[in-house]
């Protein structure tokens, strides 16, 4: 029998995914599940989007540019401009998600066994990118009592050897939520700049920032534009995980004209969903403004419920719709598993993502797990509710 | 300034964009171009597809299973049953396009420095994949003379070392348009049986087979269920490259778990997409008839036009949409390059692709050129007759 390759085996299953058949099972027994793991928000994509798709009058549905739509880069560019972030359309390549944005990335700045330093924890499939790139994680762990904010610079230093090619940093963070500040992006850049890193910052929840704080991207740090990449996707911002568009950006010429050699290798980014994204960048603020308002109100909510749970606590979160939640057990992955297996409350159970599948140090963040509010307040409510009883039953 | 990775470096230019610039350039000065160069078909996408994204009613645009949609997949199964290629819903997994499909595959079987044997030329991407997953490409000649048919299996057996993996084939061929045999296929079974060697068939152009000639998938070759491994795509069947819908499909569990830990990391293939592909499925055979004597027509027409030339030999096709011409020129990329930026007769000229690019052993197929026969036939004939001109001048 042939053989799968050492990559192939070493390819990390999602912590999300390992417990699916557990979920299979209890909903085959007839158990209802409130889904708090995963990022698939349940707000409406907006309606110019749809009526975009519903309304196109292709005839030949042809491969599109490598880089994407002319006139998607084009006003994609305009709506970082409108940020305060100074890009051009030769800045931007449309990609198949963040995720293959991703991709091009690690392929564009790291051969194989050359190291980038990521806080933790962090997007797991980033060890999946990772892996098939052949690529090794370093990780600088962020703590639950600071509320993840970033670790020291001198912990980054540390880690920086002659196979250092890049920071990676998730801003706002999933699975931390957490926003970092202005002062915090600078403190990596220079060091970035001092060490010739590529800083490599993921962005895709950008536009969840609560509580009046503002979103600082990398791409709008001076004197990095040689160093600063940026990942980006409308997945999240318009609740359109299935378009699959995403987008990388940055100023390095070199590094684009790489990422684009990648590109035309897989051809072109999906045409319908491109029309889709086109056509979201005309979403009214209002749009963003009922969503911030509705994710603000769920977190609230949320936070304020799981507090009054003996022994929980919560790293409050200022941004993209995640929470690290530390539960008095000790091992939230037994826990998350027996939820599903052994345990229901009026019929129904809960879904959580053990956080230890979030760090590359082995044995961390075990007593965590990761909450993401994308359900309606009155099934958060329930679903802490069930957390509650079961936290009791499970410590007797 | 951080360096750009090995890799990155390495990824190989598309023989077919290096020429884009001088298309460009032409287009500027108002120079009409035919172009023979890609494989866009002009053929319209089939209307149940298009219908389908119209009429849908998503109103949240998620996620859908990394593997693709399970109705998607069912309907999928049940076509290639039909084409006499025993699989089932579980051995298929819907990726964005085939070239993800080849991503995957790739990376499920070969470490880096691993080796790859594939019949010369092939479809250039093969290389750019292989760069990107770290994966050395061993070539394996065949000749215009034969008009590319499978070279002897003692040449393939020679060239397998411990570090080989699999052999691929595409079938039928791009850029040759060769149709293996059910008898060649059964050799390279049952060679990739004795060396326990993967054997992939991208058999994207199935369904593009001429002269009642029959495509024989390598999952129709009993004995090999461990080895085989087939990718394919809508993007040619139905005329819908821009849709990214593939798929890659093995009996080989151990293989398709690895891939579905790719897939997993990417998240899904694209939601409008599966749309269309899955209504895609109930395309009339009406469709199929006229698109293959359109082709058939076109493909017959081309070649007797261009066997008129003086010193214009062409590999007479037998599937796909392409055809290696051999040209009396001692440098075909030079005259390719030529005809955009120095010729046009009644201001028109012709781009093509050299062939020199879908080889990789170095300065092979220097006098040869691909044509996608994707043009209507009277335009193929303005484009034969400029090129035939084009000649004369070229060679005085
Ligand atoms: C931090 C982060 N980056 C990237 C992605 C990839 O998203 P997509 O490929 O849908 O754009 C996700 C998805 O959950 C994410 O959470
Ligand atoms: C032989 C072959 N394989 C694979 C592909 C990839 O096609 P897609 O990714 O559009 O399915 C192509 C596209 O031209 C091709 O010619």
């Amino acid at each position: 029998m042939p053989s799968i390759s050492s990559k192939g085996l070493a390819m990390p299953e999602s912590p999300i995914r390992k417990l699916v058949p557990y979920a299979e099972a209890a909903t085959k027994q007839g158990k209802h599940i409130y889904y708090l793991n995963i990022g698939q928000p349940d707000i409406k994509t907006p309606d110019c989007a749809l009526e975009a798709v519903k309304k196109n009058d292709l005839e030949i549905v042809s491969y599109s540019h490598s880089a994407g739509f002319a006139s998607y880069r084009e006003k994609l560019a305009n709506y970082y401009q409108k940020q305060g972030i100074p890009v051009n359309t030769e800045d931007i390549i449309i990609t198949t998600g963040g995720s293959e944005a991703l991709l091009f990335t690690m392929g564009s700045i790291a051969d194989m066994d050359d190291e980038i330093i990521i806080p933790e924890p962090f997007y797991a499939n980033y060890n999946g990118f990772a892996t098939s790139s052949g690529v090794t994680v370093v990780p600088v762990t962020s703590s639950f009592e600071d509320g993840f904010a970033l670790p020291p610079v001198s912990e980054f230093e540390k880690r920086i050897t002659n196979k250092t090619k890049a920071i990676i940093i998730c801003n706002p963070g999933n699975p931390t939520g957490y926003l970092y500040t202005k002062e915090e992006v600078e403190q990596l850049a220079a060091l970035a700049k001092k060490h010739d890193l590529f800083l490599v910052a993921d962005e895709v929840y950008r536009e969840f920032a609560y509580e009046g704080k503002k979103h600082y991207s990398v791409l709008s740090q001076e004197g990095i534009e040689e160093n600063a990449i940026m990942i980006d996707s409308v997945s999240k911002r318009y609740s359109m995980c299935g378009a699959r568009i995403g987008c990388v950006v940055s100023k390095n010429k070199e590094f684009m004209a790489t990422a684009m050699k990648f590109a035309q290798a897989r051809l072109s980014p999906p045409t319908f969903a491109q029309i889709a994204s086109e056509a979201a960048l005309d979403t009214p603020q209002s749009y963003f403004d009922d969503v911030i308002e509705e994710y603000v109100d769920r977190r609230n909510t949320l936070i304020e419920a799981l507090e009054k749970i003996d022994g929980v606590q919560v790293a409050t979160p200022h941004g993209a719709f995640y929470c690290i939640v530390e539960l008095p057990v000790e091992d939230a992955e037994d826990f998350a598993k027996w939820l599903l297996e052994s345990y229901e409350y009026e019929g129904e159970t809960v879904m959580i993502a053990p956080a230890s599948g979030f760090y590359s140090t082995p044995n961390s963040g075990l007593k965590q797990v990761r909450i993401a509010y994308v359900l309606k307040k009155e099934n958060l409510l329930k679903a802490v509710k069930i957390l509650e009883e079961a936290l009791k039953v499970y410590n007797k």
